[in-house]
């Protein structure tokens, strides 16, 4: 006789092992179906999904790493240390980023068993079933469901005609297992991902050319933000090409040869030693048999959703990656929370208003809400106050001055808007601004708040103080 | 005829300086007054006052060197990076320092000059008058102000009979100028300053013994915080004491010998090459003239004020470490807007409930609210969330997983009491701790918000989740 699960969650990743947890927590049975062994040595199913084994987590090591190695590179010598030249053993940086991974995705796995989540190996797909009943094929098993969260997430999309083979064409997979420091690397899309790994493998001495189709650079940010960074990145080494229409690829023995049209239309090439392909994602649909229940999908391919994250099937609904809204794991997270108190009675929501942004660059950039050029196309009157970190103690102490933090409030009313920081630490001083805008908060509620002196923190507080035209230290 | 303001600000440190440039914001005539010259090479007094000048900015500038010298020796290798054995030039490190600190009290004399402050050179000391014009003396002058701000803060407390001599003997502005790495360094006081000193120099190399009169490590933090910092700390090399009773310590050539009691009353010895005291600090109205104008001070020697800062006679406020309530900059910054904005009439109000607290140690250590000890004392009826950073991904990715955050929660309203964070950038995680508690957040209410992913403030998120039981990732 089939399993039956008060709730089957298909997807392993944030918003799936997340959903599952929560489902448990609440006294429901639950199973979670993984298929994809990313790269465990025995071919077992791994949680954590892409963000865990292939994004966020592992890229955040790198990353670590390699503004570690920059600092002793260039950063030592005004502070009064001397080392030697540093070298990079690339195959321990990427060991211990595997070791992170390993221990973080077996940590799930704990999870799972601490909660009472029952782990299906094997790829999930709708069998039929309606109602209160739902069937899913879970490999070679057929598995029975009162309620189905699907959170098979996305994958990266890749150029058409252009194998990736993880050698010298690579995915945000195999961009985070590049075995030695390539001495030209080309990079297509100069989204997170293309600046996140475009930046480790920079700081570690690649010649790093990014070519990106859009004619604005990061035009999902502030314009200024935006502005701010390839002016920063580019002082880095960064060779960012905007506006370029990518042609032929050819690989051979000897690397990579991309031929693109530049943004006046001239024909170019560019020769490197590798290639990652970080062109954005496409949503996990295709394997998941829709048409079999008549699971709707939109015009992008992703599981058409409402507000709480209902598909149209009763019973059924989606989170994450598969759906709208932006691909990010925490976002994945909040739905998934409120998925499973919804399916258990409770009211759950999710603020897609407040959902923060981040890049893992040097400096970081992180953001919440609106941005100047939305406000605008809203016709929202605003007011703004932008304070750069140059003016700030902790800042000039860690020898982080780049960047600024611009504080956007409602003419108004005063409500905060949008927060943007380009900046050392942005991920972490977003959480500020996060919780004062789902408090709702003035500028001057943020200006009225005593901030640790000396924190980088009180740059946020500048920014609020100058929304009043009030700054104090500036 | 004398000058006439209607403020004069006595002090030119964080209070001094803030109330100054809000006051004249707010469109009245300020001069600050301010005699110490630190260590400027013209002997000009230097704004910014012990925080800026011999305080919390130096120090975070050789806590980050000798932090990234830590992690070149012991953190590099782990992580792929080869470099030689990291040497630390003393000189080079200060002068950054000291090129910090210039940068920062040059720019106070900017913001002075951009907010048209009148900066008086002199020692301010009250010369008499009475309300709406009081006649202060500033160096050979005589100042009349309708309002005076005493900001003249506080200076180290030195042993008794032990001279500070800056280079055997230093209290906190010689510990920031130590010309060459001690091999044995002395602490007496195991605050904040002890242990921020005693780590930059541990770091460096030096043997480090810091004793403490007191029987508990670092009483004023949450007891678990406490525990956890102790563990850490003896584990980086800081050979700490405690319940020591200082006796006789003698200078000579070959350095600094401490006798000591131990805990136990057996006698001890603590040969060093140099000797750190930092036992606390001093409020400073020995030089104010207090008794001229009748100004009330408190049994400690600090102005007597009331809520608002104001002191017992009428147009005289005080601010900062020359009152009661915490020796922090950010808590003189608060006061100083407070009685700025109610001398212009407003309503400023400054809540010493919500100040956070931060120690710059490895991890480091920030709080805000009350702790469990507190709550025990005042028999309030709490809930508890502990989680600990080395569940979190930005934590492993960093390599930097000692520690936690512990949220404590009203047990019948759930409104946030108290969070208590040892980890790394604590100093930052603590803002929106400080947002949620002005808000009057409820843990839930911080469990409902979404964090950014891979983030340190996670741990907050699931510290909130965990009040309630339902941690997700722990």
């Amino acid at each position: 006789m089939a399993q039956r699960f008060d709730v089957l969650v298909i997807g392993g990743g944030p918003g799936g092992y997340v959903a599952a947890i929560r489902a448990a927590q609440l006294g429901l049975t639950v199973a979670c179906c993984e298929s994809n062994p990313y790269a465990d040595p025995k071919g077992e199913p791994r949680l954590g999904g892409t963000c865990l084994n292939v994004g966020c987590i592992p890229s955040k090591a790198l990353l670590h790493t390699s503004h570690l190695f920059a600092e002793a590179a260039h950063g030592f010598a005004a502070q009064g240390i001397s080392v030697g030249a540093p070298a990079i053993d690339v195959p321990t940086m990427i060991g211990r980023k595997n070791a992170i991974v390993d221990q973080l995705t077996s940590g799930i796995r704990g999870l799972f068993k601490k909660n009472k989540v029952t782990l299906l190996k094997g790829h999930g797909a709708f069998a039929g079933g309606g109602e209160g009943a739902w069937q899913v094929r879970v490999g070679e098993e057929t598995v029975a469901a009162g309620q189905v969260i699907v959170a098979t997430g996305s994958r990266a999309r890749h150029l058409p005609g252009v194998p990736v083979d993880h050698k010298l064409v690579c995915d945000n997979a195999g961009a985070l297992d590049i075995d030695a420091v390539p001495k030209r690397l080309a990079i297509v899309g100069a989204g997170v991902i293309g600046l996140e790994m475009g930046s480790v493998w920079r700081r570690l001495g690649a010649e790093v050319t990014i070519l990106e189709a859009l004619p604005d650079f990061l035009a999902v940010a502030d314009a200024d933000v935006a502005k701010e960074a390839a002016k920063l990145f580019r002082k880095q080494g960064l060779d960012i090409r905007l506006g370029v229409t990518i042609g032929e690829v050819k690989t051979s023995k000897k690397g990579v040869s991309v031929a693109y049209a530049d943004k006046t239309g001239a024909a170019q090439h560019l020769e490197a030693d590798r290639l990652i392909v970080s062109i954005g994602r496409v949503p996990n649909t295709d394997g998941l048999a829709a048409e079999v229940v008549g699971l709707k999908l939109d015009e992008r391919g992703r599981v058409e959703v409402d507000a709480h994250c209902r598909t149209n099937l009763p019973g059924v609904w989606a989170v994450g990656d598969v759906v709208r809204g932006p691909m990010l794991a925490h976002k994945a997270m909040e739905e998934a929370v409120m998925v499973a108190e919804r399916i258990a009675g409770q009211a759950g929501h999710c603020n897609l208003d407040t959902i923060p942004w981040v890049l893992y660059t040097s400096p970081e950039i992180a953001w919440v809400g609106r941005t100047e050029q939305q406000l605008k196309a809203d016709g929202v009157t605003y007011k703004a106050g932008r304070i750069p970190f140059a003016a700030n103690g902790r800042a000039l102490g860690m020898g982080e001055t780049a960047g600024f933090v611009k504080m956007l409030a409602d003419a108004r009313t005063d409500r905060i808007l949008g927060v943007h920081v380009i900046g050392a630490n942005a991920s972490e001083l977003i959480a500020e601004a996060v919780v004062a805008m789902e408090f709702g908060a003035a500028s001057e509620d943020l200006a009225r708040i005593c901030h640790a002196h000396p924190t980088l923190s009180e740059v946020m507080h500048e920014a609020a103080l100058a929304c009043d035209g009030r700054p104090l230290h500036f």
